[in-house]
């Protein structure tokens, strides 16, 4: 990161005390934990592809970068050490370009004691391209994996699903506080977070566990964005909750007795939570029909 | 990084057992030694200002994007620990880019011992996007920084300087091991890896180290593509040495008793080192003309 703007975030984001961190100099120096492991994330977005730079502001863009990441360590249930941003300023966009990005971010990284330790600024007359590392900790093998999974686990689902696109890829909300208060009560045998769709990566989860999973449609909890995004273009609302990418909501799959007391325990946070189905031997996904399970197709963005 | 490049990659370059670490889900899991700190630097490098796709084989680019990115860790004398690799591919180059980037990268870390340990891919209808975040460890507060340097300290170099344009700039070796080597022996006050200019990195040496520094331009190293640039253009071989970028070489600053006792020693690598200059009270850069201090301008290349 340039000298000039480490300066300039400097007086904006002083270190958190409690997260002992030193910017460096081509490198920053960061601290764990005494006993904890390192968990490592890193997410490329490009103009375009992930956001539209003129259509979208520098600050939305920015903080859905930084989002991306923290969801990736909620994902894992790691607490967020610091981030790490690169990136490529088109030229022709100005010099406050790379400003008004990070001052997108300083927000989330404070709500999410998440600081941003440092980076490389760079420019070029393409278009604009921002690389978030962000770097969690949890304790030693506690980390939520996508291969836990076990037949007969509950699914669990922070938030709503579906038509993403019409807004929520760029304002959601880490799912981190859940995560970490989750973590700290019941035993998840697996998480992911749902960037792709919500059926294509609970299919994955299911498939890294080397098992399948059972959905249960009927109980999918449907955003107003899918209702809206159904009547434009004629598709239905469930359609869109189960394919329709960058919801970033939480996929758990835990216990059924874990999945009953967390049912009986009050939940504290705004987001609802809610049993989506069931971690079944059978590889692939299944949908249940007159009491039979038939496969369900995985929809949902496939990089590449 | 696609979970099928995982795989790809898996196969190729089986994490190092001495350095415990697997390839995670979303994010990658590290363990750092019992005791030491963590050193995070990140690098974007982008067609067309830091190598030209089409005239550069992609291993080639490949290789430079980690070599820079170790080069830093070496810049702080650091244990690399793990790479992550974010790309944005164009998708007119084909399939297989980027795995030729990242097969040009495996020699180098596994030469290194910095395992490739997850990414981010991606691909677009633009250029040729990579970032390269490396993590590494040290004792703590023995990481070397910029800052440290004093009065009276000797300024060491490795290797020899300017032109790297004419083919350098692909193919230099981090000075990983000589850092390592050194950090083991002498009491390095500060260092710097010469990404943007001989002169100009010295300066920001000085300058972070609230002091100045003397270089000895007679005996600054000169490659063969510092003579052979200076045909090519008519200035002088050492205008090239002292302001061409990307020789990735290591300035680090010693008390003089570390510097003699250096001379002394066998010297276990085949690059050479040579004492350039001396840290002084008054802050700029300087060179002796006729035994007084004279400002020399830092020049080099400053990122925009």
């Amino acid at each position: 990161m340039e000298l000039e703007l480490i300066d300039w975030l400097r007086e904006r984001c002083p270190a958190t005390p409690q997260i002992p961190l030193s910017v460096g100099d081509d490198a920053a120096i960061i601290r764990l934990s005494a006993g904890r492991q390192g968990v490592v994330t890193t997410d490329m977005l490009m103009d375009g592809v992930d956001f539209r730079l003129g259509e979208h502001s520098p600050q939305q863009i920015g903080r859905k970068a930084l989002a991306a990441s923290i969801s990736d360590l909620a994902a894992m249930a790691a607490y967020p050490v610091a981030a790490f941003v690169s990136v490529a300023l088109p030229k022709s966009a100005g010099n406050d370009l790379g400003r008004e990005l990070i001052s997108g971010m300083l927000p989330l990284a404070e709500e999410m004691h998440c600081p941003l330790a440092g980076g490389d600024t760079n420019s070029w007359n393409e278009k604009l391209v921002i690389s978030v590392t962000a770097i969690g900790e949890t304790e030693p093998d506690k980390a939520w994996r996508r291969s836990g999974a076990q037949p007969g686990d509950i699914v669990l689902a922070t938030g709503m699903f579906g038509g993403s696109i019409l807004g929520h890829h760029l304002d959601f909300q880490p799912r981190l506080q859940e995560a970490l208060w989750l973590a700290e009560r019941f035993n998840v045998h697996a998480a992911i977070d749902v960037s792709d769709g919500l059926s294509l990566d609970l299919w994955r989860i299911s498939q890294a566990s080397g098992c399948g999973a059972e959905l249960w449609p009927e109980v999918v909890p449907l955003s107003a964005a899918a209702r809206e995004a159904a009547k434009k273009d004629g598709r239905k609302p469930l359609e869109h909750a189960l394919s329709d990418g960058e919801d970033f909501e939480l996929l758990l799959c835990l216990p059924p007795e874990d999945a009953h007391r967390l049912r009986l325990m009050t939940w504290p946070f705004d987001v609802p939570r809610t049993c989506i189905g069931q971690i079944v031997e059978q590889p692939g996904l299944w949908q249940r029909v007159k009491g039979e399970l038939v496969p369900l197709p995985p929809q949902g963005y496939l990089h590449g």
